[in-house]
């Protein structure tokens, strides 16, 4: 196996074969790592099974030595290496967080065995691992580092509540209750338990001026929760906008139907479909059901189970009958390979062929000639449902 | 009763006559099974009333397998059925998913009777009845759905900051606090009840250190409710988008008022119309209110209260004076039959006049013909109120 | 006083003198009158102070009675009584909603004298006094009630898994915890607690099953939390957009300014300016501070502070040079009676004039007219500040 | 050093040379002075560092001493200033809520010492001289101020749930549990502490039907959440895109490439880029990296690393041809001087190139003088990557 083919069943979301037998065994042996650090911190457990928990840690731990030296293999077909040599990119790599990372859950097992106390540190390590395969955990970073700077606004406003709240709180509750009040610090851990609203319950001031003092401290906290998924939910609704934007945006390139359109509309296109994996034989619509959405072929093959049936690969649309006609699905539909469909949503066609007259006239012209017979405008095809049974 | 008329009463929002009184049979049948159940756990409750507990069960148990048997004669009128047959049709049924489990529902009741222990779980397997009665919940699982990969990756991010978190605190207390921090797994029990902000308190951690720790676990606990909470209303506010479109759309098709501004304009108003359900004689708008919306009639009827009353039916439109005048209500409105309204709220009212010249016309000759007087464009109209008085 | 000046002075937002110190004097005795009602149920208080809080209990009590008379007087001259005459204008408010609700808390001051314990639900009531007088309260509520079925749904989906994890609490912990977890419902207490990620911590799961249970409860109360928040932000965000183009749309019409702008124009113009009330006396901006919104006058009369003071009434505006210009604000600006005004922030108001060629021709020949000499467009006049130091 | 140098080194975000070292020293002082403040209030710190904590004390206040007599000389220098004369200035910032606070935490050092229950006050007054340099706290108060009226009226919403909460808490649980529900207020206690989700737990109902009531008051609570957390998601998206429009537009206008293209589109421009700031010899792109946006120099300089390096100053863009031929970026770009950029995401540059047909034609000239042969428009280019290897 050559370093490109290895490189490429490393990569996270990878098709290549190989690359998902990796992954699963990748991520077999990370829980399980995990699951062994966790035993083997419960006394009763670690002497019962002891020769088996250090088996499975040796093994876990000789499988991230062995992940090591096959990144670092492939390191030298990460992109931009052809420009500066197989050994520098590998030295690259080797020097790259992503590299120092991987080196550290290496010689992590090693660690492991001499010094028992650190043990429970490296199940926390090696759970880093899987995020590297996580598209969405990168897209929630890249969410959170946008709106940084408002996330340590909100936080230095929190300090500034938790401080001014546990000094009151010392001044106030300081005589009733020397214990738990007796000193600004220890006044801040039962400020930081009640802004956040956790409430242990372990430190309860006593004061009715205390007490009031609580109450509003409660609904500062209220107040920042709320800023806080405030800030997010507007940052989140831009990265999902600008996420899916970029991988339809790249599917309607091969569906030929829209190069007609002109690229003036491929991105408002773009912005209104929603891409869809499917596996091999999986139903997507089903004779005799409403019809809610219409289909694009981005990539795959898609069989239409009629009396004889018809195959429709990449590039091709179905669907879009039930929605000019508002008839009842009149086939069912199954995927005959594994298939990316674009769906149009039913809200969205309707705008789209009111703003589009081509696109429209288009569509229309290919279910005419599926059906055989003129189907007329959305708006007045409304009331006539006599289109059915034919293939959409 | 044919198999037809029986499935039309069996569906959910089915409008048959029968529907209604069996779904309110259905509905107390659940609730009562369940009180008995919780009932029959409570020791006392169960001595003193055995024989009146007994009783419900077996009628509750009687009407789920009763429910059994006419949900599968009604499945032979399933969409879809009149292709394949009765009897396909019914086996395909009892295959289902939905079918298992109404069978599982049925048999529960012989189950309870013979192992006491699995009383309690048959409870609670009995409340998914009404789920499939809720069109709202099943919205709220296309959002989480549509959301899964989101909402998956918080989770991942919340399971990587509970294993640190776990890890460190065992570390951290172990020494000061052995009882409750003596292994991992009892650290992420703190730890768990800590990042959710649940705060039990009866594991608190004793040093500065762990305290510090704990601070820095609430403040992420935060942090992942607040992301989560962006994620599900960018999601959520899609999803009403998009089934308020869908349900407007297809009223907007029975208002002929709307078939002569052109298919290319439907689209734009079903975004701006909303639809409301409204039993017989309730009162629409009172004379003397403050107008600040138009009604379409899409089903039903309605009566204006004048002097001489008039009767209007579906495809009419009423309440357009009082939005173009600012002039209170001139009449008292009254649905006569359950109707079905679409509301256009003053807002969009005057936005859609702005953009849409024609429908403005349309609307403004409507009122003239009413009002016998010309009415002025809405902006000129404002500072004039002198049009009341007269039908609406 | 005659009945219409009586009503005026009871509506809430009335702007009538009397109004306000009506509400003044309601909104103390409201208060006094909880204030009452919770000293009063402290044993030491209510022994020391018993004939205070006698005597202020009955002025509020009187006070409450006298209010219904008022208000029953005013009904006379309701909005639609003309068409009814006075008495039945009077009757329909006695029966309705908000007549019981006054009549109430009118008895509930003899109620209270009768039977000590009601004593502390009439607190309860006569808070609700305060509601009607919220504008803010009745938008939340219409949110609410738009988002109803929504919110439903969750509540249903709340209680499933409150069943569910209540049964299974049951089952997993009975045995290790027969006090806590001996029935369902007392599971059920556990499970609400835990939901709500309330905490209280004086039931908590003892096994390893349990806690995992608990574990996962915890996550499903965030996320019921999560889809709450998110389907009220939506609810919240289209109905602030609603009432806030309501109010500035009315006030546009008073700008003459506008009229000429074109009927199709004023629903875009609405949407972007944003109304602010302004005391007498108020610095609406001051010379040399940086520029970021224009105003206009929808009511009221503005001095600008020059060498020569310039007086600006309702119809004028003011601010628009350095937002052409870049330069600082070269004059300060104060109201010399309550005035209106209209606020159009820097970034619509370029996109305004970027949209709309005649507004942005209008607002700068104003603009030139000021100060004597051309103002370029607005991005060519970027680089350059030099008009300063005359009247904006 | 004159006024007005002194002026701009004390202003927040100034550039000045001498600005980030005083910002260094003053944030410093300030967490020097909390941390000390803290320690002196606990009793073993306090006894044996006795000396230090003066010695650390006395620097903190002289300090704050020390920054009040430079605000105060330099307010002689503050806008507007020239028209009023330098001591009115100064007289005004005295008289000034800034001025105040700025006294008050001068002299605080002096109070310090002669009361010792006041010291945990100050350490509290300290911070908030943070917040003078905190952006981002401007724009969350501007939030929270707009939103104030809507957040006000949940509060009035959340106090009549708390009210009769408590009230009816007092009814039911009285007499099981006379001294936690012994009087209205005492049951207050417990209801705020259930309805903000805190649960310290050191009161909990006892009776049937004070835990339904529990239940129901922490369903509120989640409610009252999530209304707070709605609101102030509408109200931070609005001021988020409000103020990045304003640092943009401002931007933008530096940037001779949009001046030809009119002022029109200058506000759409504006809203679609997004400003970032890199210090000197950041790395913007990396050659063989997939390229998602392409960016505009705004101020500072980059440089293209070719086997002959190309310089590139405020004004011109790069980064385009990767988003039109897809192919991997073909240069790394490095920043060799501080450098604002503004970045277009490829989301938005498709949509801006579909409505922009001149814009479009512009870049596309553009890339096309640098890479030598004709690159087509974006959806037509899609399908050949045949670009690369070339400056972008």
């Amino acid at each position: 196996m050559d370093e490109r083919n290895l490189y490429l069943i490393l990569q996270p979301e990878s098709r290549t074969s190989g690359a998902r037998p990796f992954r699963g065994v990748h991520h077999a042996l990370v829980l399980l790592g995990i699951a062994i650090m966790l035993a083997s911190t419960v006394e009763g457990l670690r002497d019962e099974w002891e020769l088996a928990l250090d088996v499975g840690f040796w093994l876990v731990a000789g499988f991230f030595v062995f992940e090591y030296v096959l990144r670092l293999i492939a390191s030298a077909a990460a992109p931009g290496a052809e420009h500066i040599g197989a050994w520098r990119a590998r030295l690259r790599w080797v020097a790259s967080p992503s590299g120092i990372y991987d080196l550290v859950c290496a010689l992590a097992g090693l660690a492991a065995l001499s010094q028992q106390h650190a043990v429970s540190l490296l199940a926390s390590l090696w759970i880093f691992k899987l995020v590297r395969y996580s598209a969405g955990l990168a897209s929630l970073r890249r969410v959170i580092s946008r709106a940084r700077s408002a996330l340590m606004s909100v936080l230095l406003g929190f300090m500034i509540v938790l401080l001014v709240a546990g000094s009151l709180a010392y001044l106030l509750e300081r005589e009733a209750n020397p214990k738990d009040f007796g000193s600004i610090p220890a006044a801040l851990w039962w400020a930081i338990v009640t802004l956040t609203t956790t409430g242990y319950g372990d430190v309860v001031p006593q004061t009715g001026a205390g007490r009031l003092l609580a109450g509003c401290v409660m609904i500062s906290g209220i107040l920042v929760f709320a800023l806080w998924a405030g800030i997010l939910a507007t940052g989140y609704a831009e990265e999902t906008r600008r996420r899916e934007f970029l991988r339809t945006w790249e599917l309607v390139a091969n569906v030929p139907f829209f190069h007609s359109i002109g690229a003036s509309l491929i991105a408002e296109v773009a912005r209104l479909l929603r891409p869809h994996d499917h596996p091999s034989g999986s139903v997507i619509m089903r004779r005799g059901e409403r019809g809610d959405c219409m289909y694009f072929i981005a990539d795959g093959e898609v069989e239409i189970q009629l009396s004889n049936p018809v195959t429709l690969g990449a590039g091709h649309f179905f669907g879009e009958l039930a929605l000019l006609t508002r008839a009842p699905r009149n086939a069912t539909v199954v995927t005959v390979r594994p298939s990316t469909l674009l769906t149009l949503d039913i809200a969205d066609f309707h705008e789209l062929l009111g703003h589009q007259p081509e696109l429209a006239r288009a569509i229309r012209e290919e279910a005419v000639r599926r059906v055989g017979t003129p189907v007329q405008s959305a708006a007045d095809a409304l009331p006539e449902t006599a289109l059915s049974d034919r293939p959409a």
